[in-house]
């Protein structure tokens, strides 16, 4: 299909590209699967007294792991089981869904950062030893690059600042209003939810490109 | 929360913002939900001898209607029912969904344009009078714009060209590789579907900015 001219064009074009995108920083995306956020108290109540969370894995950001623990996310108009639960516990429970789970669950989550919830909705949690009702806190997390702060002051980027997010592939994207979160403890990572990552054609391991103006 | 000079500052962002965007043609999007295109072999193994389709809706493209009828896509791995029958019939079967969909049925769709089933997946098909197996035509759809050809010449668009679309809100983002459609046909409509739709915070009948180099 190609002939000879073709050809030249592509050449031409992924040249222009790679020297284009030599200039930006690049960053790997980990697409967020639902997942449970537990406080001390709703663990105690959802698995039982003085109950531990089980490591399954290690997550990118240091000191955070996915648990073998699941849960049971119930809401108006369905339920989502098998809910991975990611730990260390937290000061506030909180579950992270997409706007699809939403339309299964009956809820629609705000588009929120992690921690907060205000004008969130809420849910009840089922585990294997009860059951509890949350009022806020389930929200679809904005999307949002960790970083620590050597990168961060490399490239001029502040901490709650907005970046834009280049995404290469036959679901080219640039993600605007990515949310920067500088600080020591982060390991340079984008997180992007499960309707993002299909909407741009993205797998766990991926790259991005912060296009800084 | 608003002082004066925060108040300034927006008010000056958003005439920034206005005068920037007052260059680009604008275009409503419609969120396409799962949905199958029959041909009339199909419709009648489905549906019976000699049926034909009950329009339930117009759809804004000329011709196109939701259908009254419904089938259940069976895949590997899970079943979708209730999903809408769009009309009239074509030369292909075509199944449209998204990426989402896919995990539930077991099928990866491939993203292709409307009629190019190269390389795509196949399912079944069961309607009230039978089912049907079809080796190919499962698809995720490219995002497109419809456009009448008054409209691409206006603004030097070709038929079968990708443009970026602009969609503003708090899960702002560019579509890069939106492709063309351009047909007198047609009315001026963008598709996007509903992984796109929920990464980009869109609902049908919002707006975007077709960003022309």
């Amino acid at each position: 299909m190609l002939d000879d001219l073709d050809l030249k064009e592509i050449v031409q074009k992924v040249k222009e590209k790679l020297s284009e995108m030599s200039g930006y920083p690049k960053v790997t995306i980990n697409v967020s699967a639902r997942h449970v956020h537990l406080s001390s108290e709703h663990l105690e109540i959802l698995f039982g007294k003085n109950y531990r969370l089980s490591p399954l894995r290690e997550l990118m950001q240091p000191g955070e792991f996915a648990a073998k623990e699941t849960v049971i996310i119930v809401g108006p108009k369905g339920i989502i089981q098998n809910v991975r639960v990611l730990g260390p516990v937290r000061k506030k429970t909180q579950v992270e869904i997409s706007k699809t789970d939403g339309f299964v669950l009956g809820i629609d989550p705000v588009v929120r950062d992690s921690g907060n919830h205000e004008g969130s909705s809420g849910c009840v949690l089922v585990g294997p030893a009860g059951g509890v009702r949350i009022e806020e806190g389930v929200i679809a997390a904005m999307r949002h690059i960790h970083m620590p702060v050597q990168f961060a002051e490399k490239y001029g980027i502040k901490d709650r600042s907005f970046l834009k997010v280049l995404v290469e592939g036959e679901r080219k994207v640039v993600f605007d209003r990515v949310l920067a979160r500088v600080s020591d403890n982060f390991a340079l990572e984008m997180h992007i939810d499960t309707d993002e990552a299909n909407a741009a054609g993205v797998r766990s391991g991926d790259k991005g490109f912060i296009l800084l103006e």
